[in-house]
């Protein structure tokens, strides 16, 4: 279950060579990846795992561990840590940032109010860097797994003074144009319910200025035109482990936009969500923070090969805030355990739909569980079933996943650690050290800005 | 109380510099301090932060703000953040570190057991860098805030199969000779308990051997011996705020130490740590792990001036683990206000001993907190002091902390989040990035061994 290093794994050879030689095992020159790099950047991908405070780093990498090899193996956003940044609001109430202040520090360059979507404590509404990359001539995009129109991708492509407006937020997307044309090339995730609406289908526009409208992962895989407007779900996607067929993953939309936006010979930006590592934060699940890393980081996975194929594209990778409080650590032992999570085929979520809608929770847990409940674990959940209360049946399966894990939470909502900073391309020695994410944001603008700042 | 733009401090004009500008403001440049350096390495100041997770170090930087400015001001550590270590043993039964496995890691550059003390997984003793460096005829140090023999400096000074050996791991201090000489030229910290024995009077061992002891800060400061043993209390010292006249702050130690082995032409050694983060960790008590991050910042100072002065030092600054999954954020609130943490003149604990020894609750809380509490808090301490138990008093004014601070715990023990990574001087560059942390620590062997790497 632990690293240890079985007679197999690591014999006394070994360990002799490690305690008296001078090599340093492991990691590859992180040196050379972030040595001074002035190269030209033609494209940006900027990646958010939303809510992935450093915990989550760390936990996903045990997960994803193989317990046969004696040193644990990196992740794929390992390699290219750089640093961290600082997440803190400016806002009267509150000193915890919500994803919509992070996202514009982000995505805009400045500090503002929670809540805010690219507009600063004035409301006066403030360019982002999408915008600039489109006045430059670059194509653009924007992939999450809630709706597009959720506060993270909002602050790339939107301006409002609430990140609530989400109808104002999808209206933006199409109404506030750059140089006559629209801003955003190709816009995949949820949210039909805000753009299919009554009074106003903004699918029908996206249509008639030449976008392509898709609402399935097939439809999406066969469409090859260069702008597209994708929307799989009514509101979020589902869950990765809970996600239909017909629902793309976080990598299938980012393969799909990176297609599209690499033809623009002036280049692209491109924003990437992992959105609902903070929606399972929230509900204190760690069952489905794992697995909203792992679609993440696949997705992460495309973007790194695709710009080290391409030579000249920016990949910055980091979380708005940590959110849930989430600690690997309980009870005073010092365990945790990710076996069980990799037990879990569906959400506790998904579980708790069900049993709420009448399924047996001892045959619900046996199907999407594989692991032996205790028969005290059972009953858990079948008194939770009792309440005929989904959220208090989710509560209870996922405190049978907390405590075989040793996950612990504080809150349920964000908590206020600095987060973990990724980069790899041009310039990613910029990203070294500790920046607010304001100046992550300006940076980004900064190094993209070629145009702009030749003249 | 959060950070905000008053119109004093942020006029529309700076706003809109910052909305249009292209100018990173802020953190002073990173890639300057990290750009490859080969600079020989004379010295090394290797500090321990026991405990101090990521969540410690932007908790305490809010601590620190001065809330009339627009921006968070930097901790004394910030400006040389450069990366993160794992902190993970090789355990058959634990994958959460304990301090003497990860202190291991880092002292002598492999990885161990948890409860080893610079021993294998084979309990072979494995060569330190503390001991390397003494090989070389470097001088060497060890200062603590914890007993001396406690696990992190015995991890760097000492070998045995267990951390609880406590007067086996002291007896190594004077016992394990290197080319005949004492191997730790300076031992500052607390631990007459285990030095003054009944059958064995290390203290006048060391006296034999040339040191003098000292068991005051007055007495250190007047002592200009080159090789001092140093033990101001009899196991760990006060906490920071709580310590009598009598003991050193851990800045003061440092430079006692940094005083007399800056005088070793063939420079030195110095392991710092500030050991009882990790007990205000493991206390879940926020006061005292804010007040002794202050008491480890403070020596951090010390070390940077003098690496800045000196030209040929490395200071390499981490953690050995988390300790309590302490996060800012509870109840689903976005605040974490350090105000009331500033109020409290002592420890909890030091109020909760005053009141189990018979004073009132009431008065206790007045005199040693600058705040109205409510009588409801007030009245929480109280039926806490029935009890007559300490732990229950302690946890009783601890919670009044917490709810106002909005600080969450997850456990007694230690989490197993990756901690941060700082370094300043020759080669800082190398530790740019994620690495393990017997990597870490193999690399500071290495860059130290000058000497031998030129035969």
């Amino acid at each position: 279950m632990f690293k240890k290093p079985g007679k197999k794994l690591l014999p006394i050879a070994m360990v002799s060579a490690l305690a008296v030689g001078t090599l340093v095992s492991g990691t590859p020159s992180i040196d050379a990846k972030v040595s001074p790099n002035q190269g030209k950047i033609k494209n940006v991908i900027f990646m958010i795992g939303d809510g992935m405070g450093p915990a989550y780093n760390t936990a996903y990498r045990s997960l994803k561990d193989d317990p046969s090899t004696p040193y644990m193996e990196n992740t794929a956003f390992d390699e290219y840590l750089v640093g961290m940044q600082e997440t803190y609001p400016w806002d009267e109430e509150e000193n915890i940032t919500d994803s919509a202040a992070a996202a514009t520090s982000m995505a805009a360059g400045i500090k503002t109010y929670n809540g805010a979507i690219s507009v600063d404590v004035n409301k006066n509404e403030v360019e982002t860097v999408l915008e600039q990359a489109k006045e430059d001539g670059k194509a653009t995009g924007l992939v999450a797994t809630s709706q597009v129109n959720h506060a993270t991708p909002a602050s790339f492509g939107a301006h409002d003074e609430s990140r609530h407006n989400y109808n104002e937020i999808a209206d933006d997307y199409i109404d506030e144009k750059v140089n006559g044309e629209p801003k955003i090339d190709v816009i995949l995730g949820g949210g039909t319910s805000y753009f299919e609406r009554t009074n106003r289908d903004l699918t029908e526009e996206f249509q008639k200025e030449g976008f392509s409208y898709v609402t399935t992962k097939e439809e999406l895989m066969n469409n090859a035109n260069e702008q597209v407007l994708g929307l799989f779900a009514p509101v979020g996607l589902d869950k990765a482990i809970d996600r239909p067929e017909e629902q793309p993953t976080l990598a299938q939309m980012t393969d799909a936009a990176l297609d599209r936006l690499s033809k623009d010979k002036d280049g692209f930006f491109l924003m990437v969500e992992g959105s609902q590592i903070d929606w399972a934060g929230h509900d204190n699940d760690i069952v489905s923070a794992m697995s909203e890393m792992e679609d993440f980081e696949q997705s992460f996975k495309k973007a790194i090969d695709f710009a080290k194929e391409d030579g000249q594209t920016l990949v910055i990778t980091t979380a708005d805030h940590s959110t849930g409080g989430f600690a690997m650590g309980i009870n005073g032992e010092y365990k945790w355990d990710p076996a069980p999570l990799k037990a879990a085929k569906r959400t506790p979520d998904f579980m708790a739909s069900e049993i709420a809608g009448g399924a047996a929770a001892e045959e619900v847990l046996e199907q999407y569980i594989d692991l032996e409940l205790t028969d005290e674990e059972i009953q858990s959940v079948a008194d939770a079933a009792e309440t005929n209360d989904v959220t208090t049946i989710d509560n209870a399966i996922e405190k049978i996943f907390d405590i075989r894990s040793g996950t612990g939470w504080t809150t349920g909502g964000h908590d206020g650690v600095d987060v973990n900073v990724y980069a790899y391309g041009p310039q990613a020695d910029k990203f070294v050290g500790l920046h607010d994410n304001h100046e992550v944001g300006q940076m980004v603008k900064d190094v993209l800005n070629n145009k702009r700042n030749k003249k």
